[in-house]
């Protein structure tokens, strides 16, 4: 029979209805990213038959397109944070975390990674990947030097430090330029190629196998144009990616990230690990939510600007993480036809050699007054933000979105806009932060949150640690992958 | 076997495992709300054989708790629109609708229903529902008096009417108070009592029945404390409510709606009817989307006033419909702490006595600056957003948020500010619009919009024509329950 549950696309077929299986593993894993990277190291290691399934013709999946600023902390610190004068307790780590997910949070994959991320390095470390022991204290999108330590997110903007310490979190690579994504990859595929796993590229996952219980028992690959099935004694570990390439994924599940904004991701961002789990009863979750992003600094000096809406009211503390800034300016437009970032001469600065936000310049003026009327705003509104603006900032102070003192001084004539409008030229790039509900062993969950026997994912086929744009810090995604990639090899092998 | 693909609790079993059916049934319906009862009707009507089961004891569902003002128009306008002197065509209707829900709207069955609805005027009439040819001039959340139409949308509001012309669409029924949810119930009741219809009360649907190709055969189905398979030759039609009252399923699905709302709708409204179409591959979309409201009028003279953030901004035209004005409240609550209604001692008006809002005086001022001061705002904030709004309001403008100069006239000293901040006191009704995927003819879709032979669907069981709280109006989820429910009810009837 036709499994009668699911689109006929990633329907799964009855394992009792296979005749022959052309491929026999303990582990098969569906992508050679970083979390597919991580779980089939972790697998072999535990024993188990490993086998990896890549649609590409190499390693690498989103993971190689990252800067890969891996979040790590709590535990007393990394290595890198104490050499850096950074203490960092778990419960620290995890109340940053829960102030930046609200009830979005999955409680128990937060405290997991808290626990665990410091070993997480050290495991890293083991595997040749390379921290300096050095902080870059420039405010920045990604490090473009070989330094390691980095705030990347939220932590020290309002309201964060009111829920925990600020501490940095990102950890960047020891390498020159924005190269971190693809030297973590080439160091995983390394210690794949050093242990007995067999990697297929080229090759697409197509459906689940289960048995008359439900339970996971392989996968159907579709190999030099031939469909082999593919029988995994163990488990199935869906390492996929998200779904930032599948427009109707988007439209149906991510509606508000549907249009004019760019995905990033690699092709195989398609979300057919996240449907091969559904089709077996996995729970989607999170599904509507996305990371976007603004990147409107470099240069960081436009940080001392301001945002505003088309009423030139301000909506954020601009000292924010740009994927805040992002998805609040976003959501911003849903009332406003235009934002506009108001900057002076000196917060402009290197804008047109640093930056790659690709946002024109949409007015200047000597005065406020001729750039409100350039820029069509009400009579008097944006004087009305700019002056008030200034009048606090003389003294350190923000009183409307409490702007950290650090970014606060007054903004002076002449003066720039930029046009931060979507559609109008900025680059918003964006991916999926929905996937797969999922326990912290990497076990696949129904809607009742039993697990699915035999079915495991993790990384960005997951709902995992990252659920908003606006609590999103770089490397969460990185992190999260890699590291609940490996639990999820683990598991898998030891499965009984 | 057991169906592998789904949770427990609503897992479908397979026909050929049946060794005996208790009912034997062309359609079977579940839920007696407005779309069971709808789709009754029909299919009893086009020559099928009708079993309805309800959980409650009696028919209403969340139907019968509504105002149930029916929006209707289009096609040159229903008798009432004509008799009131407003022209309303398909084309307009449909350009309104789809300013309201934008990407998320469905095309298809929006044009359906707007080519539709005068017709399914006349058939509510026929079924006896009472239309006065009168219309109610008060800016009103429902009708209280027994007149019939008006505005119960955002029709008039900037920016709906660049999209379309406005034209009141919202049907109340022509009876005195707030009854009319109660008399639809109980017209539609009495008109599945005159038909040969088998009803069963305190009988409630456990799973869908599926034969080998996955088409649906029929439900089971609690009664007297035994399970019961019925048989539905032609189609099960799934009309049972949303899932506002299962918690579960909000943090998971809806998790911005999650917490300090108020759920309007009945008990049954639990999801149960979604869950049982997803178990058999039924795709759910728009599950993060709900009606949300801030209901601050009446007295509608509170309309004359401005809702501010813990900025003193302005974020809304305050003449929009309080589903519009409530949705954009709880998102602005995500940078702000408290929202407040400022008014003058003549706007507060009847307040006291009218209002179910349940928002407390949060402070008073002979001044602005006194209240400003009462309220914790930034200095001069408060002051520059009212003097700013009352210099324009003056010559009937609103540069910033464009409220018709119908509802602006300067607000005078004294001051009163209402607490409308979730948590503290105002009333926020929310239910759920995201469910089943649809075709107009009521076919549930899988996610490639493929339908499931057998299995219909209507209300807010399905994703509807309403998708969001900010392009909702009053009566387009009863419209939208009772067309549709009439169609599901029909296809499956005369489905061979």
């Amino acid at each position: 029979m036709s499994n009668p549950s699911h689109s006929s696309a990633f329907k799964p077929i009855l394992s009792r209805d296979i005749e022959h299986w052309d491929i026999d593993t303990d582990v098969a894993i569906v992508g050679f990213g970083g979390a597919g990277a991580c779980a089939a190291i972790e697998a072999a290691d535990a024993g188990a038959r490993v086998a990896i399934f890549e649609l590409a013709s190499a390693s690498g999946g989103s993971t190689a397109l990252s800067s890969a600023e891996i979040y790590m902390g709590g535990n007393g610190g990394t290595p890198v944070q104490q050499a850096c004068g950074y203490q960092d307790s778990t419960e620290n780590m995890l109340n940053y975390l829960r102030a930046c997910f609200g009830n979005r949070a999955d409680e128990d994959k937060m405290r997991h990674y808290c626990e665990n991320s410091t070993d997480h390095y050290q495991w890293l470390q083991r595997h040749g990947v390379p921290f300096k022991m050095s902080e870059l204290k420039e405010r920045a999108i990604m490090a473009l030097t070989d330094d390691c330590l980095l705030y990347t997110g939220n932590e020290k903007a309002h309201p964060f430090p009111d829920a925990a310490t600020p501490v940095p979190r990102g950890h960047n690579l020891q390498i020159e330029g924005d190269n971190g994504g693809p030297l973590l990859m080439k160091l995983l595929t390394a210690a794949v190629e050093q242990r007995d796993i067999n990697v297929h590229y080229d090759s697409r996952a197509l459906r689940l196998i289960i048995n008359d219980d439900g339970a996971v028992e392989g996968v159907v690959v579709r190999i030099d144009q031939r469909e082999h099935t593919v029988r995994a004694a163990k488990g199935v570990v869906l390492c996929a990616g998200g779904f930032c390439m599948n427009e109707d994924m988007l439209r149906t599940y991510a509606p508000d990230f549907a249009e004019g904004l760019v995905p990033i991701g690699n092709p195989g961002d398609t979300g057919a690990g996240i449907q091969m789990g559904m089709s077996v009863g996995g729970a989607a979750i999170n599904m509507d939510s996305c990371f976007v992003s603004l990147p409107y600094y470099p240069p960081s000096s436009l940080t001392y600007g301001i945002l505003v809406n088309d009423k030139g009211q301000r909506f954020i503390n601009e000292d924010c993480y740009h994927g805040r800034v992002g998805y609040n300016a976003l959501m911003a437009q849903k009332t406003s036809q235009r934002i506009y970032l108001i900057t002076d001469v000196d917060g402009y600065g290197d804008y047109e050699k640093l930056s790659y936000l690709g946002a024109q310049v949409a007015g200047t003026g000597d005065t406020i007054e001729e750039l409100e009327k350039e820029l069509a705003l009400p009579a008097g509104s944006l004087q009305w933000s700019l002056s008030t603006y200034n009048k606090h900032a003389k003294n350190g102070e923000d009183p409307y979105y409490h702007k950290s003192a650090a970014w606060l001084r007054p903004i002076k004539a002449p003066y720039v806009a930029l046009d931060c409008t979507v559609g109008r030229g900025p680059f918003y790039p964006f991916f999926t932060l929905g996937g797969l509900d999922s326990k912290p062993t990497g076990e696949v969950l129904d809607f009742n949150r039993q697990p699915i026997p035999g079915l495991y994912a993790a990384g960005r086929t997951t709902a995992g640690i990252p659920r908003t744009a606006s609590g999103y810090a770089s490397g969460m995604s990185v992190g999260d992958a890699t590291y609940f990639g490996r639990v999820a090899g683990r598991s898998a092998a030891v499965r009984r």
